[in-house]
């Protein structure tokens, strides 16, 4: 590819920030474009209808970018939206969330495990659904948490309420399953606190298994630095915290707000 | 008025079915339009720009049913968006939450009290400023505590993990506060919880005075029930749960959901 790869990736907030750094931290000279949606924040309440109709705005902003490759780096919006996006725009590839950590989980065989995430990814059954195709005979539990994304969004992630609130989630699995999924591209920063109160669970989520499937294509242009272009479309009074926490910083070339729907 | 009373009321979502519920308590032969917006829900959490753009959008909906009175039943829409609304809306008398609250808390004359709300309601410092102007004397503490829409809008009102958070953002007032402000129109359904918790204090909300301010316009037209058309930009998983749980079925006529932004 002459002028380097080009990459847009959207999520409905900030929480696509986390797989966009797992990219980063295997790719060179490789342009991003990221849009996070935070005037509609969050997706993962809202109807199938409202997260396509949000996708494919979502998508059709990064496009004008002439990306490469579409990454949907929100669980809720591969859930609902991916095929649509497949079909409005059939010149790109597009790459959701879901499947890369549906792999992992086939390639780790574990006998039991949990899913976790927002109640329309988990309301939508594809975790479940995938996982149980390539694992027919395991014990597969699924539970919707909706106050992990307002907690980790708060920068709580470390404290004694994420531990509360966590133990009223999860608990009830402690001894039912072995392997967790992280079925929300936020809940990776609680990944630490998760650990703490179930030291035995092995955990998967998305951003590492997708960053592993795209290495191939990501480092094709060695010796380049990476460049980041953010854009959100509304002033969040937590993205600084949450760059820093997730330690995106010197990659970044422009931050936009932008002013959709005037 | 020839044909009764005709009210709009919106909302970021559920939160000011609230103020609904106390203000069919006290009127009579009433005609409701009710608003959520819960496509975008919630604003507490958007800059001011974004809060203005959208509670705009939902005036000039409920506008067209001809009413006589705008409701502005989120506290950060108040905060943010109420005069730009008049403004706009010259022939229209519009009620925002916060000053009813205020006032209530003025009769009462606390020595010291607590304000909680939405980051964008306690950051925009509203509620202190006014209540500072009535008691210039009295100790006012001030906080954001977002994780409590998510909490109510998961039905999680009396349930232990509400007390954890509860405990979490309200423990250090307990012996620096007499009178505690419920600065968003979702937090009344946490009353049981706060009043179990903290037996002390005195709850102020916004639903209660503002009716009581209204009284006089309502039970103008006695022996007639009242009619209420509810109105959301999204299907909400917790709409049944939320009406249930706030005693609003027999009074609705319709419920629609609109399609904004096709």
């Amino acid at each position: 590819m002459a002028g380097g790869l080009k990459i847009g990736i959207f999520d409905s907030g900030l929480g696509g920030l986390t797989v966009l750094r797992e990219l980063l931290n295997v790719s060179q000279g490789v342009e991003y474009y990221y849009l996070g949606d935070t005037a509609r924040v969050p997706y993962g309440i809202r109807s199938k209808r409202t997260v396509i109709k949000y996708s494919l705005q979502c998508a059709q902003f990064l496009n004008k970018f002439e990306i490469d490759l579409l990454i949907v780096a929100c669980n809720t919006a591969s859930a609902h939206a991916l095929e649509t996006i497949k079909k409005n725009f059939p010149h790109l590839r597009v790459e959701g969330v879901i499947l890369p950590a549906v792999l992992e989980v086939a390639n780790l065989k574990p006998s039991r495990l949990g899913i976790i995430g927002t109640p329309s990814t988990i309301g939508s059954g594809i975790y479940k659904k995938l996982i149980g195709r390539f694992l027919p005979n395991s014990k597969i539990l699924q539970k919707a948490t909706p106050l992990l994304v307002p907690l980790v969004e708060e920068g709580l992630n470390e404290t004694p309420l994420a531990e509360e609130v966590l133990k009223h989630y999860l608990s009830e699995w402690k001894n039912q399953i072995d392997l967790l999924v992280l079925g929300c591209t936020h809940y990776p920063l609680l990944k630490k606190t998760i650990k703490k109160l179930f030291p035995r669970w092995e955990i998967v989520n998305s951003a590492r298994p997708l960053a592993n499937v795209l290495k191939p294509l990501l480092d094709s242009d060695k010796d380049k630095p990476n460049r980041v272009s953010l854009f959100f479309t509304d002033r969040s009074a937590f993205l600084e915290s949450f760059l820093t926490n997730i330690g995106i910083k010197e990659e970044i070339e422009g931050l936009e707000i932008l002013n959709w729907e005037e």
